[in-house]
């Protein structure tokens, strides 16, 4: 595919007149050709347009065909070939097999959300049948089931270049919704964004759908994605990255004439939790495994590993020995981007600098222009629980162990800890109680709680929550990983006294789509 | 009872030190007794203490303990038995019958939320067992729960003193999704809320839950509604009131370091749609059970019939006739309060006063010290299309009629409204065409559908939608009458590779409590 520096509007490719976006190769530092000039208002009102426009029909589609169209942008991401996987290594720094191993996650999402298209209990068809003898007044017939919010805004994240961008989780879960996209792109990977774009595109055309399903849209926050979440015909965004842009997002959308749901995964510092039973079994192993966690990808998850809790003690200098060795091998790794690698550095120099944490270890030296260099960092509770600055997330492969004096110590300070997407222990059946104890706090501040495991992996999968309290996410209430991200773009409609010809054909008692119905409140399929 | 005044923080009686309301007889003007001192910030700080004290024990509850609860609460409403109906008779000037019908659904909604607790499905069970051995990379045992927000601050409403006030609704809800709940009580009618708090208090009691469970205050806006809503104890709010009380909440709730869900029920004009063989065929008929709907409750229903639509002609004449007959028979009813009859009247008097609007009834005059006189105006599509200030809600008996060139011009009318809580359509066999072209606008901008109803009945069920698009409610993605309202409450937790010892029971392979579990996608109950 020639690369053309284009916007896609529905079935349109439109060079912008606002300022260029080019890549940058963080591996060698050279600029990617070509430049991608931006968006702004004319193209914004445009997608939107042809958005609003599609809406009605596309959710007006069999559920066989909403699901064929899933899977046809999954194989037109695949027709992309090896230039695609060359592209995205190229803007990213990831090494091939991760982009591959994405490619194949992005591909996966988008078959798993036809498969629950077509199972339909999303649909959440509930009916109570008219009572028309019930004394002492007699009982119409209710009919409820969920459908779209309308348009979708979407953010490609820098992260994940296919599986969090152009057709990534929050497109393939609004689209299974039947909710329209309108992707602002992420400008660190314009050329894989418009390769994927243009896979989109086709799927559109060859499924016959009206073009406004899906459009992409390259620019700056300002002129672009505030545009995009300020339109009226957009009812929701979906958003992976800094918590700067998210609570900007959010603050626009709680702002318009008609405020809509943001769905915002913004940082987190994923706290892991050493229990005294495990860190005296397996300190060195822990070191050692927890430093695989932690520079995994250049550290750049949402998930990583940015704190460690633990009780003070030779156990505890044990594990510290040996993440020291762990991380003192670990090589330099390429970051996404330039400014990436700034705000790492940033960050690290932070923590560095400050009088109450004591650096452990430093990975090895930089050898590239966009290399970010591993560092572990270590303070005790009180003065953690002293300065908030110290739980900010430091994006990248850098992590801050808490001596803790006790158990309780460990408890108290993640009674305190904003909210997270993720908690993990590491224990062992001596652990038991300390973990008990510790859950009901964990529950109440994160999304997704680990048991011996590292946080660093994310299935996508029917049970995954990839989502916590506010501010690792604007709606704790939600995930944007596993299928059950579909429901964030649904609403409940409920359809009283309906005649057969008019309701629509989930709602019937014949049950046509062989779907989940709750009648009178009890779950039957026939 | 003896009322004394006090509030109800935790266990304790409290009186308060702020400024008194008392409740005023709508249908005498009289006040009465007792006074009730309002609270302030040391008691939201101490009913918020409690409750988030409470919330752990409490969520931990089996369902059976919590479902029996919920049925405590409901006995112990019907224990205080006639002086209950006796109170909110006087303090809300709404007759005996309507509040008898009130209580059976308050009491009702209790007991079909603790049925809802033991079936079990809103704790969303997903499971994802482990794959060791797929390729290329084994999977990990992925198992999903929702779990409940946190304590829930409750607005009383004035227009339903039982079933949407202290053990209404929200409050049953949020109880039975697992949160403790801090009301506020509507100043309208503090002795019925008193009562019912003590009910609610002495359910506590009974079943020897923690204290916090359940708090009631009474008080300002700005000292007590705006301080729970900011107090970051509290994870969610339940409203139904005025556009201008929801929408301060929401800024409250949004502005806070940690943003919480707001559901605010705040303002519909329910558009009733008149289609041509419907009016042709029952155009009297059609106008006189138009007017019973308007006029029920004296108007203050969130669901009155504000908004009409039809094609202009004899038809539409007809039905003008037949409802200008009823209403003009129609008594002047006693509103709740001064400050909703005031209201009242000044929107009328807007309607009357404006240039292009014109009067088709008045109902009969009033009689009594807070008597409302029913109104029914006229205007064209294009007069109503140009100024938003006829589309506000006038609380209270007075509907809009809309005279529109042709069915297509209802549709463009309709395309344009607000948010809103119904739709009605009348209709017979030959408008089917006419209802199908309406339907895609009306799903998009309501919540519930009625065809050849009134909108005015809102039956407590599983399939019913209370709820829309904004302004008719802060967040259309729920309802806050029928069961889908405990969903409001709820939010997912994964739980990874847990030991069967620390897994909760809906988790369980073994499914201990009977519950339909989502297993590899698939719904099963064994």
């Amino acid at each position: 595919m020639q690369l053309t520096g284009e916007m896609l509007i529905g079935g349109a490719a439109v060079l912008g007149h606002d300022a260029e976006i080019q890549a940058i190769n963080p591996a060698t530092g050279e600029t990617m050709q070509p430049a991608y000039p931006g968006g702004a208002g004319a193209e914004v009102e445009r997608a939107c347009a042809l958005a609003w426009e599609a809406f009605d029909t596309y959710r007006a589609l069999s559920l066989e065909e909403r699901a064929t169209f899933l899977e046809t942008v999954a194989a037109e991401i695949l027709e992309l070939g090896d230039a695609l996987v060359e592209r995205a290594c190229a803007e990213s720094g990831l090494p091939r097999g991760r982009i591959e191993g994405e490619r194949g996650r992005t591909v996966g999402q988008l078959r798993l959300f036809a498969q629950v298209v077509r199972e339909g209990s999303w649909i959440g068809v509930r009916i109570d049948p008219a009572l028309p003898d019930r004394k002492p007044m007699a009982r119409v017939d209710l009919r409820q089931r969920q459908i779209p919010l309308g348009p979708v805004a979407v953010f490609g994240a820098s992260n994940f270049p296919l599986a969090f961008s152009v057709a990534g989780g929050d497109t393939a879960s609004a689209l299974a919704a039947g909710c329209p996209v309108v992707v602002k792109a992420h400008s660190a990977h314009p050329g894989t964004s418009e390769m994927v774009g243009r896979a989109v595109q086709a799927a559109v055309r060859k499924c016959g759908l009206p073009e406004g399903v899906f459009s992409m849209l390259f620019g700056s926050g300002s002129k672009v994605g505030q545009a995009l979440v300020a339109d009226p015909r957009i009812k929701a965004v979906g958003f992976t990255g800094s918590r700067s842009g998210g609570t900007a997002l959010m603050k626009t959308a709680a702002a318009r004439p008609e405020p809509i749901p943001v769905y915002a995964e913004m940082s987190s510092i994923n706290p892991v939790f050493l229990l005294p039973a495990a860190l005296n079994k397996r300190a060195a192993e822990i070191g050692k495994s927890f430093v695989g966690s932690l520079t995994m990808g250049a550290g750049q998850f949402c998930t990583n590993p940015g704190l460690v809790l633990a009780v003070e003690g030779p156990d505890l200098d044990a594990f510290l020995a040996s993440a020291r060795t762990a991380l003192e091998a670990a090589p330099a790794s390429t970051m996404l981007t330039p400014g990436i690698l700034k705000a790492y550095q940033e960050g690290v120099a932070r923590l560095k600098g400050h009088a109450d944490v004591e650096q452990v270890a430093e990975g090895q030296l930089c050898s590239g222009p966009t290399q970010g260099q591993a560092a572990l960092f270590v303070t005790d509770a009180a003065k953690f629980m002293a300065d908030v600055a110290l739980e900010e997330e430091v994006f990248g492969a850098a992590s801050l162990v808490i001596r803790c004096s006790d158990v309780a110590t460990m408890k108290a300070v993640a009674e305190k800890l904003e909210g997270q997407l993720t908690a993990t222990i590491q224990m062992e059946d001596g652990d038991v109680e300390h973990a008990r104890a510790l859950l009901p706090t964990l529950e109440r501040r994160v999304g997704r709680i680990l048991i011996n495991g590292y946080p660093t992996g994310v299935e996508v999968s029917h049970a995954m929550v990839h989502g916590g309290p506010y501010p690792s996410t604007a709606d704790g209430r939600s995930t944007s990983v596993g299928t059950l991200a579909i429901q964030r773009f649904l609403r409940p409609v409920c359809y009283q006294d309906f005649p057969e010809a008019l309701l629509p054909e989930a709602l019937r008692d014949s049950n046509p789509l062989g779907i989940w119905q709750r009648v009178e409140g009890e779950l039957r399929r026939n």
